[in-house]
């Protein structure tokens, strides 16, 4: 009996891995979020059991610690449980609390790692993260957390070349706020709006600027001079 | 005619992607480095022609400029190129120039993205690289820099919540004597060695002892409380 955390990857429903397939293939149980790509679940057998834990809009959704129970029970129960999560199940997905409540409940676990929208989506849409003598260095943060909080832990003063915000279209104005004060204005900017889907759109802008612009979440923000870079291959592929 | 840049994933051939098999699978060429596991050619047709250039101890090894030509000679004879990459393309893979010089010479590219080793390995180990109330960020460099060297961009004060160091073993001391500069020399770290594969091999230690341990590249080396999560998670599997 194991309980399998699974990465569905950024939403292009074949950006999943070869291995996640393999497991959902098997799986008796597979308990879900909102996924950007649902095709993925009929990978499932067709008498596997779908649980669906995410949120719906106007509706009660589930705790994590509900979920994490829900994972325990299955998991005691059946033979394979597949915890099926967009992009990577630890990058921003409480993957880690997931684990620990299984591990001490004496449930075997595994991870199978899935392309993470904080890099898979600006890869999909050609702009390169890293890039010779531009950006040697990339962080990732979750911007859906109001930076004027106060106890807030975040503080955006990140010194790496690159900077990708997930989760930070929401926040977008308040967000530039905060790095306005460790980056220039000029700082180019853009937003990748439903990555790796047919709806992809893409805006670009600086600091302080993006947030005057039209974009709708979900999106993914990268700031630094690898958006230029970015601009360049976009500008050579036009005829 | 299109080049595919597309990433082969963090080492365990499993860990390949639908959409990077699809396109292998109908490839006229492959052109591909060093890859941790190169069961993953075996999806390419019996007559595409396999171009090898990654490094070879003691040969000469092609230089970006030659690779870069080989592309655009390749991708302006042929139907279909798939240029494979360790992990994701664009992740101090040297994508971007490839990407740069096949669009500067009119050739059509498109880039798949692959599950980078900077978050795969940790996750596919079990090692939350973000944690609730722990780690709401993270970064990732690359530490094959001699950290010494005065014209060096990077300077280590990273200021996430975790450090995710790529190719970073050979340099294992002077890394982590930079990282002393901005972190208690009692924060945790972890290496883990040829991960996903099934030689891999996690060690322990601190910013401050790490570098005394019998370590061998490759190995992603990981920075921050996160790394005693994982020791948690660790700990509460054993019977």
């Amino acid at each position: 009996m194991v309980v399998y955390l699974v990465g569905a990857g950024p939403g292009d429903p074949e950006l999943i891995t070869l291995k996640a397939i393999r497991v959902l293939e098997r799986a008796d149980v597979v308990v879900y979020d909102r996924l950007a790509g649902e095709e993925i679940l009929e990978y499932a057998p067709d008498d596997a059991r779908l649980i669906y834990v995410g949120k719906k809009p106007g509706e009660h959704h589930k705790t994590q610690e509900e979920i994490n129970r829900i994972l325990v029970e299955e998991g005691s129960r059946h033979e394979t449980v597949v915890r099926l999560k967009g992009g990577d199940p630890f990058v921003f997905g409480r993957g880690g609390e997931e684990i620990l409540a299984l591990s001490e409940a004496g449930i075997e676990t595994r991870v199978i790692p899935g392309v993470t929208s904080a890099v898979g989506v600006p890869t999909s849409a050609g702009l390169p993260v890293t890039h010779r003598g531009v950006a040697t260095s990339f962080t990732v943060v979750t911007g859906h957390e109001d930076p004027t909080k106060p106890e807030r832990q975040v503080h955006w003063d990140y010194r790496a070349d690159t900077l990708i915000i997930l989760m930070g279209v929401g926040n977008l104005r308040d967000n530039m706020e905060e790095i306005m004060k460790h980056r220039p204005g000029d700082t180019p900017v853009c937003v990748i709006e439903k990555g790796t889907t047919s709806d992809e759109r893409v805006v670009f802008g600086t600091v302080s600027d993006i947030a005057d612009k039209d974009i709708r979440p979900p999106g993914i923000i990268v700031v630094g001079e690898v958006v230029n870079v970015y601009r360049r291959i976009i500008n050579s592929m036009e005829p």
